[in-house]
């Protein structure tokens, strides 16, 4: 069991239909007219709402941004490889992420969350990786995390190698390369593959890849967390795949 | 007085030289090894150094990640129009950062890291936001919170004005309005204005800019955050400013 905090990651998990909502937890000093859709959106799937005093309500959330609504549910399945059929059979030209060494329940939200608006098919994350506060996740995803086909992969299962066969470049945004992120293709169908800033991507994913790129950087600065790598390529992707005349 | 965590804090502020470090302290079990360099400087720069037990550090330490090393010093004060100007003077074609609503002192450094590694000159911030933790702010820049120009402005000081009188072109980045940051010339001078996520750009600021631009989203997903926005809208600046034969 996992819990939802605020009104944006309820109504994300309704809507998606992916996992059942236990009962909603309402505090007694919630806005009730900023609540009205999401009770009402209780009553129709038959989900029990129970009042409960405010500090209840505040020892159980992680942040403080909950508006007085939490909600009880079963922790978020990672989809399984039929899911991700389904996304090339949809997407004319697919578009995937591939994470490894995600170390930061929020920033993880956030990735998702920019993901998803930058135009992410799916998320490819390591086995081991899929351990982490799934309330915080939820959180600053704003509800992404729930929306996004997300597939767990490991070196060994070739996932990643049935990706390359079903006609995706799998490129790798590292430092210290002579290509940019801005000279590849990344309109046609591709894997992006960013990984976490203490280790970067690892060698066993790199020998995978069919590409690398650089985001060019400002001589003696620090290199961009994974976050923000994420954002660079992501908004050069979408710059790319909105170019008119394609 | 405030203080520094870790090593790149350290460091960067000694390099910076605009402030001055009262003393080092050291914890009890601390790698010597890898704070050596540090360690030897400070000397060079006649700064105390005192060894503390690892719990009195973790006391006084807002995260896990200093490596056994704090620098008690004066806080950074903000750069001053002299200093803006040394910038407009230094660089052929100035990018700067306009910021507002800005809430939250890990993302205010994780945006000055990206700034500085994407090429921003110099950052502006509303004069009643600069208030903010420093010692997260300084960690989460990896160090350019001490070396970037940061100036702060006022509706009423006419430094918008100022820069647009400079020749800077000042760009804000907005939902809703037809043109994208890709559209938009931002290798020519520039002052990028990018808003928190609650409130946006005031109107205020809004009626000074000189042009509007979006970043293109997927239709029904949520907004980026600002720290996503700006290295979204930044990446696509370094783009154009290293194109080839400009």
């Amino acid at each position: 069991m996992t819990h939802l905090e605020g009104r944006l990651s309820v109504q994300a998990v309704m809507e998606a239909g992916r996992r059942t909502i236990e009962k909603l937890l309402v505090s007694n000093t919630a806005n009730e007219e900023k609540l009205e859709e999401v009770l009402k959106a209780a009553r129709e799937r038959n989900i029990p709402v129970q009042r409960v005093a405010s500090e209840e309500l505040d020892a159980i959330a992680h942040a403080k941004t909950h508006g007085g609504l939490l909600a009880l549910c079963e922790p978020r399945r990672p989809d399984g490889e039929a899911e991700l059929d389904a996304v090339l059979a949809r997407e004319r030209s697919p578009l995937m992420l591939l994470l490894e060494g995600v170390d930061d329940a929020r920033d993880f939200g956030s990735v998702l969350r920019s993901g998803e608006a930058l135009g992410v098919h799916a998320v490819l994350l390591r086995k081991r990786e899929w351990d982490f506060d799934e309330t915080d996740v939820m959180r600053s995803s704003s509800g992404a995390f729930e929306r996004l086909c997300i597939v767990r992969f490991d070196h060994e299962d070739g996932l990643v190698e049935r990706m390359k066969t079903r006609g995706l470049a799998v490129l790798a945004c590292v430092p210290n390369v002579m290509g940019t992120v801005f000279d590849q293709e990344l309109a046609t169908p591709v894997v992006i593959a960013v990984g976490g800033e203490k280790r970067g991507l690892s060698g066993t994913l790199r020998a995978k890849c069919t590409g690398f790129m650089r985001i060019p950087m400002k001589a003696g600065s620090t290199s961009l967390t994974m976050r923000d790598a994420v954002a660079v390529v992501l908004g050069e992707a979408m710059r790319q795949r909105t170019l008119p005349r394609r």
